[in-house]
Order: structure tokens, then C-alpha cells, then sequence
């Protein structure tokens, strides 16, 4: 298995502890998830019927500003394991460093995958990824860039699952237009990763195709009726979007304290260099927090945001000891 | 889409009332179904992890009583969509009457496919796919007659998504045989089908094969913890297979005072030949009971098994109108 954040059972594994013992900060995942509330037994019991479907596609459509085709599936990652199927192989040019499941993904479906290093170097690619806002690194494109990158690959594909904070860097109202796909998480943002839903949003037909490839059920009851509930309530999107920006700050400041310095962010995520990423990992894993460091780039250490006072209160001690 | 049972929202457009008015015997899914229970924020929140699928995994070889190589997925469903990636096209033979997708995804992925309707015409088949036992008449093929076509073909598919309550037709045991796969469902037996959960036994390649396919964390915390649970509890599966028997035999004598002929059936769903079935629907979906028929057969009805006394009382009274 590939590396990811969310690996706990290895720090358990090495570190000792029990998993609840744990603050996962590897990951950027929300640690202040949206309440799951009631889930009525039909949804449990039934399959997911086309118009239970149909209201998580319209809720999602009402969250992500867009009337665009879409299809609900079991998490972004979902798509990213269906994506290369939807042409034949060719070549294929990812924006890196980024988030390791798409030179995979692609690979071993038979593409020739480069990972490229500059936004024009896409250009020319049957298939050209970015992550938007860039996982781990926190870099940005704009709408205009992205659009003007269209026309010069065969598809683009815009995966969006760190933007629901920041919407103004959302394409998914150009949804409809050829060649583009945007990628939606629903479990980073929401804070519920377990339950395995996103959305990939573009044209009629790539969507339809899509669709046969994912089979009549793509997505479980639970997730048509938390999704749906969480979706709708802008409010608690907005009031999410604003409690971690101050808590990006916060944690900007607490880190700087070990002489850390910022590389760049999401509001679900920050990335630092520090002088070594393993020690640093190790002196965090020894109060029972867990991060991410990247076997390339020896001084990064990514580090997600603490979700109450008590884990702010023993990530400060960890980081001055 | 393709016709399927449980399509509970066609009955309502055509037949009125709400989705929670109706009784729907149009699919083979226990309306007992094991009680859901307490579900750990964990499991909501966190990417399913390694050690969890690896505990789901041992608690399905417990109840399927196998140590074969197993994959969990979304759901049956989830490994058919991927079953024709598993080799490259060639001739499939599905043994028919039976669940029409097997036919849809295996044409659309470009194999050859016919529906053959004599055991041994699937002999010299690339991928031989048998239901068993069969959906949705019944038809049951015996262990020995199996692991003789085995060698007979490139790949044999058995599908045991019905198989729970008959554990004595299960190849699950010989699932590590090269050639051999075998699937199962969790939602049907367990009444739970909203849960997307379901099971591919195979050799140690094939499976390797599918979970790359399928991706890092294919199945949600919720299917995890409920699955895991209601796998080990051999007590009450042991008490619900008994149960099925009982209605199936009430359910048949049931049916009798409409002179409708029992052409077969598992523990979950019986097939009737009526004179006129889509008569018989209407006439059953006028008390807002909803069932299956067939657009080949004329005179073919399906029927689940009703959950309670309730629905025993108003399927009785909806016969003899």
C-alpha cells in the first residue's frame, strides 16, 4: 500500500498507545466533523433508490455552486481508481508533487505518466491533473490559468477535495464544458472520511460513463443521508471556513516556536520545513500525535489541525519539549 | 438503468402512496434485518484502516468458513463492475435465466458474451459465471458438478449472494483454487443492503488484482463495524436461516389460493408462474406490496419474504382479493 496520512495502525505499531489514544494530525481530515445525527432504518435496510441518489446529487450541486453533471461515489478516491479508464491510454501529466493516488491509479491502468514540475509542462497531455489547492504543499491556480490550460490538453482534471473552504478557487460551475472533471471530497472538509463520498463533476458524456463504470450503487444509505443533510447546511460550511482559518493561524504560530517555517497550507492542512522531519515526527509521536513526512523531501512534515482545546493544550506541550 | 427489484420509486409514481407505505417484496433482501447498533465516531470519522479491513476480512472467513484470499467491497455489485478487468476479453458464458448484471458489465467492458441455459454449454467459456443458488428461480448446482467445470474454463465466477442460509452449497472452502472466484453479499441475508457491503473469494493473484482495482479503502467505517459484528454472530444467522425456512414454506402455501405454481426459490425469494404476472403485480401493488416480475416471462412473479405479522396479514388479505 502506498503511503498516506490516516496511517495510525503504524504508529500504534511503532509508538505504542491505542488508537484512541491517538491525535491523528497526519491526515487533513476536519477533527471537528459535521454530527452524523439519525439515519433511518430504510436507508440502512434498502438499497439506495434513483431519487435518494438524485437529492444528493442536487444538494451537492446547491454546496458546490453548479448545475453541472455529476455522480455521487464512494469517496474522490472512487473517481481516481475510475478516471483512467475513461480514454484510452496516452499520455498523462501530473502537477507534483501531489497527492500519490493519481501516478498510481494511472500507471497501472497502462498510461505513460510523467510528473511534471511547472503548470505549462501540462500542456500537450491527453490527461493533465491538479490538485487545487495542492496537497501537501498548499499551492494555488486560478480559475483564468486553468481555463486557458483546457483547450491545450485532451482532459483536465481539477481535484478539488481541500476547496470547499475557499470556493473562489472552485471551477465547478464550468463543470459542463469538454474535457474538464472536477473532483470533490466530502470526508475531508465534513470530517467524515468513513463514511466514503465524493463527487466528480463535468461533461454529460464522460459523467454517463462514469456512472456505468461505478454500477447502480455507488454509494451506501448513510452517506446519501448524512451527505445530504451536511450539503445543505451553508451555515455550518461558512462557520467551518472561518474557525479554521483563525486555526491555521494559530497553528502557524504555535510551530514557530521550533523554528519551523511555513511552506505552504490548505485550510485543512499545513506544511512546514523543518531541519529534520523524521525527529520531528518521532519527538510528536512521543505524546501519542501523529504527522506526515515525505520520504523525498527529508525537512517536510505536514500537520493537520487539532479539533478541541485538550489536543491544542498537548500539541503545544509536544512541540516545546 | 437495468430492471431490478427494489426499484420502490416506479411503484410509487405509478401506484401512489409514500416510499414508507409500502410493503416491498420486489427483492431477495431480509426484512429482519440484524440490528444496526452503536456505530463509533471512529469509524464515521477516520479512513478505514488497514487492521480494521484486515478484522472484517477474518469475521467474512468465519462466516463464509474459508481461509481463502478475500476482498471486501462495496457490495456484490462492486465486484461484478470489476470482474471483467480481471482478464483481458474474451468469451463469456453467463448460465441464464439469472441477475442481468453480469451480462450488462461484462458486454460493456467489450467481452464476448452469450446467455447459455445448459450447464455444460458453459464448458470452453474464458469467464463461466453461475448464481448459485440462482436468482431467480432457484436452480442449484452441487459442489462436485462445479469443481468439474472448473478446469473446463479460464475463470469461474459463482455468485453466492443468496447462499447464506444454505452454507451447505458454499465452494467458499475452495475459493483458493486458481480460476476460482466466489462472491458474496452481506446486505441480503443480513437485511442490510444500504450498507453496500459484499465479499470476492479467489486465488491469492485474483484478488491481489481487485483490490488494486478497487483502491485503498473500498468499503465505509459503517460496513466495517456493522459488518464485522453481524458476520461473527454465527447464533444469529443459525437462528434466521431457520426462520426463512418457515416462511418460505407459509409464503408457498400462501400463494396457493391463487393457484399460482412454484417454480423454485432460495431462503430469501420465491418464484411463482402465474397466468398473467404483470396482472398479479397490479393486483398486489393496489394493497401497496410491490413485487418482481419479468419482461421474458409473462407469467413469472417474484416475491420476498414479509417481516413481521403485519405484513404477513396484509399480503394474505391483498391474495385473496
Amino acid at each position: 500500500m502506498r503511503e498516506h496520512g490516516g496511517n495510525l495502525d503504524q504508529a500504534v505499531q511503532r509508538f505504542g498507545g491505542r488508537v484512541q489514544d491517538w491525535i491523528d494530525l497526519s491526515t487533513g481530515i476536519n477533527r471537528q466533523p459535521y454530527p452524523v445525527g439519525e439515519i433511518g432504518q430504510r436507508h440502512w435496510s434498502a438499497l439506495p433508490s434513483h431519487s435518494d441518489i438524485e437529492s444528493l446529487h442536487e444538494a451537492a450541486r446547491q454546496a458546490y455552486a453548479t448545475g453541472a453533471p455529476i455522480l455521487a461515489l464512494a469517496g474522490a478516491q472512487a473517481a481516481i481508481q475510475l478516471l483512467p479508464r475513461l480514454a484510452p491510454c496516452g499520455r498523462a501529466r501530473v502537477l507534483a508533487p501531489t497527492y500519490n493516488e493519481y501516478v498510481a491509479a494511472l500507471s497501472v491502468a497502462g498510461w505513460d505518466v510523467v510528473e511534471v514540475s511547472t503548470f505549462d509542462a501540462l500542456a500537450g497531455a491527453d490527461l493533465a491533473v491538479v490538485v487545487n489547492p495542492n496537497n501537501p504543499d498548499g499551492r494555488r491556480y486560478d480559475k483564468a490559468e486553468l481555463l486557458a490550460l483546457l483547450p491545450r490538453v485532451g482532459r483536465l482534471v481539477i481535484d478539488e477535495s481541500f476547496a470547499d473552504a475557499t470556493p473562489e478557487l472552485s471551477l465547478a460551475a464550468e463543470a459542463g464544458r469538454p474535457g474538464l472533471l472536477i473532483l470533490r471530497s466530502f470526508g475531508k472538509f465534513y470530517g467524515l472520511a468513513g463514511l466514503r463520498l465524493g463527487f466528480v463533476l463535468g461533461g454529460e458524456g464522460d459523467i454517463a460513463a462514469l456512472s456505468v463504470m461505478a454500477g447502480p450503487w455507488p454509494v451506501s444509505g448513510a452517506a446519501i443521508a448524512v451527505g445530504r443533510r451536511a450539503l445543505l447546511d451553508r451555515d455550518w460550511a461558512k462557520a467551518t471556513a472561518t474557525r479554521l482559518d483563525g486555526d491555521c493561524l494559530r497553528l502557524d504560530a504555535e510551530v514557530k516556536s521550533r523554528g519551523w517555517r511555513l511552506l505552504g497550507g490548505a485550510p485543512l492542512f499545513r506544511l512546514y520545513e523543518t531541519t529534520d522531519a523524521t525527529a520531528a515526527q518521532e519527538r510528536l509521536a512521543g505524546a501519542h500525535i501523529w504527522s506526515r513526512i515525505f520520504g523525498q523531501q527529508p525537512g517536510w512534515l505536514r500537520l493537520g489541525l487539532p479539533g478541541n482545546e485538550a489536543e491544542w493544550a498537548r500539541l503545544a506541550g509536544a512541540l516545546v519539549r
